[in-house]
């Protein structure tokens, strides 16, 4: 039976099958994130994890305008409470808890097995790259405006941007360029740098080839799928030779799947295989 | 006394001083790896990293039409044999250690001290991927047809492909791109995204640009050259702190070599150097 | 009261408001390195760190022909002294001592908080890649000529090149090529690689490049550019788990910055806060 | 206001002033683990982080007989439902998934900064290593019978015992010898390996004792236990280096409590000083 | 069939089902080890590994006066040959490949899935060391005289000792205190520092103890033992939570082993389960 | 020519050839540290890793009554200077720095290659366990009080006892039993536990057993020596891999030595080598 999703600020539509939609829908707002959104948006990414009509996410922002202008400053208390008048205790129980709730609830979208797409346009600042660089693919479109943008509200990013940007991004020159000044660059300094990996003319066609891209992901066996984005996850914060330690952890029982007599007849028949839901 | 090369699926020959060509050889299949020819890889990558004639190492596939199509499916039984019918069986003691045995094949090439330079043409499907991300440094003909191919046939790849593609190439959205959807991508976007440093016109001229390659990094003391790749590969697994603890562990019994003094007298003096076998 | 710089290599100046410009000023060697100069500039980079005054730093070389020729091959000892005849004994009492403290002090330059900005122009060979690379951003000139130089001198670069290129830069095919073969390369190939974020026609454009990239990212709040900082540096080298758990340890002390209330208010009035020293 | 705490069987009790008693209450089935009451004691460890009364946490069996018999295996599906029949869907869907849950579970009581003293008495099998190993102090009655049980039911410990006994027992080869063999050990081994650090005569007077360490503990500065504990825990999964810089992090925000003046206000007087909540 | 095991200094019995007793043979020079024996080493634990019949394995030194006396100093070169002059080429291509291949025939008792057993009796030196480090349980007769004896031949243990007892021993103030002055130490000490888990009279009585202890771990499912060794192994060298990783990606696939709906119905009916050979 | 030891606090003897006693000399307060007196012991531990008269250090304190008793927080401003009052800051420019400084001494215990044996006596408090396990042999009186002291003053131990425990100590219920209590214990509970690894009657008798000691260990090979403790302390914070890696970067240099053929001739004469200074 399908599950239904009813969260005040995410939509969540199935258009193809197999392919997920996730609104960011807050646009009088130009999409900015409450500290409860934050928190609620773990909880999507953990419905679509285990929802086996899942097969892969489109995340994007309602609106033309943005996909998140970032944190809504005015309803966040980013200091913490004047209540507790010891650092130390507000560091330790007011403001590290608060931290660490945004933190996991963004980590939700690298823990949830399923391929996601980000389709960054408009305002795209703070959280938009806290969030997509825990996505697995970012595209763009050309009048997308983004920028790391929690310098210049006096702190460091600390939902993940830059303990992400040094992973997802070649070159260190760059990021710390556009991590010190909070400066706005566009589509093309986003793609040169490998941010993201396509750029569309506008919010319409980037949906179009997210779709596109989301399709073709779909149809291939979901068990090779997930496979793959748990080990390249993990590889990408261990040394080679864990990475190869894992995977011989992790595939052979995977590859006891029915999915690969059904992919290899296919390709020796030349017909397309159609692969059960995981 | 030369070593001799006699492999059924490789052939070794030395066209210049130094420079070893290392050939996969089963065209009619378009060097399609069996799990026999991975094994078999490893030895010859071995038998190269302790010939001292050998400095630098030109990997190649036979043939107009493919460095290698992949691993040849009708020959390897993916998922293990039917016989062992417990999963955690023929988990534990079949495929494990085929993995394994696959694995560690292909690191063979990075164990090797020589630098490997890999020229993909053609069909360099799959294996391609996870052999020549083994190398140091990968090549392409303009007419190159790439591809992480294994989702295809419903598997991660397990060889090394993607705990390696997230080391060599900086954009992740690109690499989760390319591993999710299987698709094939050419010599413009290898480039682009680092995964080639080079792309040549077709298969001849890049070997001639390997080849020049391989002279000039031959002419170079082998005891400089082999303690860099053993150094950058150890940094890319560790962190800056350790790269640096371990280049001092190294580097003081590299540093007593007489090529430092026949360099520096090469470099007041300028002329060339001729740098002993090692 | 402002600090004084005394030192013979090295110039320090304050241009702008808390931004330093640290010239390595040997230009009759074009800046090559003696051993003793190493050991200062870590003592330059402490001296700046804890200078209340210095926000941002800008490094050049002085003159119009190098950032740096490299090592001064002539006056430093590569391979240790000829009076210890038992290798052990040079390499644990001698070579590598001497290492750890090349190292050291480029190492400086990372564990200062202030942002680094190096300027690459004319001959930038060897040392110039090490010292360049354990700063934060890299910019250069048209004609800049960069070379990984070590192993032209028959040793593998050690004073951190290699343990910090594979960090700072995506490709590792292209990073392999420069290191193994000391070839010269140019501003393009930097910025295509990344090596580099931007190129400018001439050592003066740079250096203006630079000062307004350093005033921009000095008019910010320096407790975020130094916490930035920080959780960059730590994020390169660990897990994005342990990133985001170190930034969860670093914040909830930094968020009770009296900057925060400062630059939200600043941008709802959509006026320009001034951020006390540091 | 203070908590309620309501859970089918989980009694939580505050006998002293910032002493909590959390009792695993199933004693009709010996304490055993149906795989709702783990999932459930993560919950019980998350409220106690956040309750202020709350500084130290004893965790203990309800009963004479048994702190835990381990899981239920009569309830618990451990190979999985038999309607998957694909073995990498099963994997994937439903073991994983119910594996990390409950690992995340016993994870809880890591994570909560306020120690946790496990009284482990009478059976204390399988489920009772995974948690306790996961608590801070292990304390056991002379009557305890110890086992990691979970080879005699035909699977390897995954629950956290592997992993968490090599860090908390120094003896490797007794680690190993228990494990392999699921044999039933009793106060005297455990004690003389380090994995309890004391012993009582029964379950009174074991919890006697631990209500005076708690007290102990509960009269000191709870910055400075709550930041220690985070710190060892921190310390045991990283090198020494590591550990310093993650200590130099978080103890610049925590040295401003007011506790510090307080505490050694005390120190100085010879008064006993009184801690606020954190 | 089972297999047979031919090599001059290894004698291999299966003196009971499941069990194997594999004995170093070289009494005459008290088993001391040439270079060759340790590579040979090496080949005989990869035939237990893979061995059907084998599920533990018994390690013990033939006659009555020792384990190993260690490296046969006579028959290896140490320093490596007089032939090549430049201490860099000695380094590189002569002395680590030896080293290397030491270490990875050592290694082999680690990567072997079968718990090893080693009974450590009268001289048992250098070598002795570092290759019970390598193996799981240790245990040794009252007569026994252990050394890490390197530094007295004018090295550091480089076979794995020091990089194994800061793993499988607990203290390391005692660590330390043998390395560094090579004192010989008796059973008492070694059990009391954990890097033996039990003493026995003589070796007869010890061989008889190890017999017990493996007849008992071989009447266990092997898929719970061996998955229980290499999730411990990668325990020791990770963090708690990779770790946990590691965990959650190897027993989704073991779990679904017929052995533990076996093993369960043997616990609740109280009849002892025989399990098949993995 | 002898180098000479000048240091208002600490004392420096060569009682013995290749003995070096560092006294830590402040007894009419208890040994009792000043910030100065720290950042100076880091100092005395440089001198003597660079002073070749020096082979191995012991570490005491002068006087009667106290090894140390640890931080003099009559001078030491714990939580910073009123005069900030921004907490970031505080927490920035003042506190981490002094924390880090303070580190780094201590460090500097182990980065020096000498082996180090601290004779613990009397009151031995806070720093003394900060300082001691940052030493390579602990071993104490009968007489010793010993405590990880800091949560009585109101933080966390941040000099480094909370990260070296868990390294040098087996059983984690014990290390955080004295943490979270700071409770005093005594020499049985030490040796029991492994924190030290030998008793004496008084200090007298323990200098003289630390005597004996230091004297053995600076008759060996200070090449082997040396080696066996930088790689002792590699080994501690990285793999098993990690660590026979590194082993195979240092010692096919050290291997080179002359000591090995003094040694092997020695043994095989049976008469005892002199080594050279280092």
């Amino acid at each position: 039976m399908p599950q239904t999703y009813t969260y005040e600020h995410y939509t969540v539509t199935f258009p193809k099958d197999g392919v997920a939609v996730m609104e960011i829908n807050r646009p009088g707002a130009l999409n900015a994130f409450t500290g409860d959104m934050i928190v609620t948006m773990g909880r999507v990414f953990d419905q679509l994890a285990t929802d086996s009509d899942c097969r892969v996410i489109i995340l994007t922002g309602a609106g033309d305008k943005a996909f998140t202008a970032g944190l809504d400053i005015k309803q966040t208390n980013l200091g913490g409470s004047a209540a507790s008048v010891d650092p130390a205790r507000k560091m330790i129980s007011e403001l590290r808890p608060m931290l660490l709730s945004f933190q996991n609830a963004v980590t939700r979208a690298e823990k949830c097995l399923k391929p996601i797409i980000s389709v960054l346009h408009g305002y795209s600042f703070g959280m938009a790259i806290d969030i997509s660089t825990a996505t697995d693919i970012r595209i763009c479109t050309e009048d997308v405006k983004l920028s790391v943008k929690e310098v210049d509200i006096g702190l460091a990013a600390d939902v993940g941007s830059l303990s992400r940007l040094v992973k997802v991004v070649g070159s260190m020159s760059w990021v710390k360029d556009i991590c010190y000044s909070a400066r706005i660059f566009g589509a093309e300094e986003a793609l040169k740098n490998g941010l993201v990996s396509a750029v569309f003319k506008d919010k319409k066609e980037a949906l179009e080839g997210a779709m596109k891209m989301a399709e073709l992901i779909a149809s291939k066996s979901p068990v090779a799928v997930q496979s793959s984005k748990e080990i390249l996850n993990y590889s990408v914060d261990h040394s080679v030779e864990d990475g190869l330690r894992y995977t011989a952890a992790w595939n052979p029982g995977a590859l006891q799947t029915i999915d690969i007599p059904a992919a290899v007849k296919g390709s020796l028949t030349r017909t397309k295989p159609r692969f059960e839901k995981l």
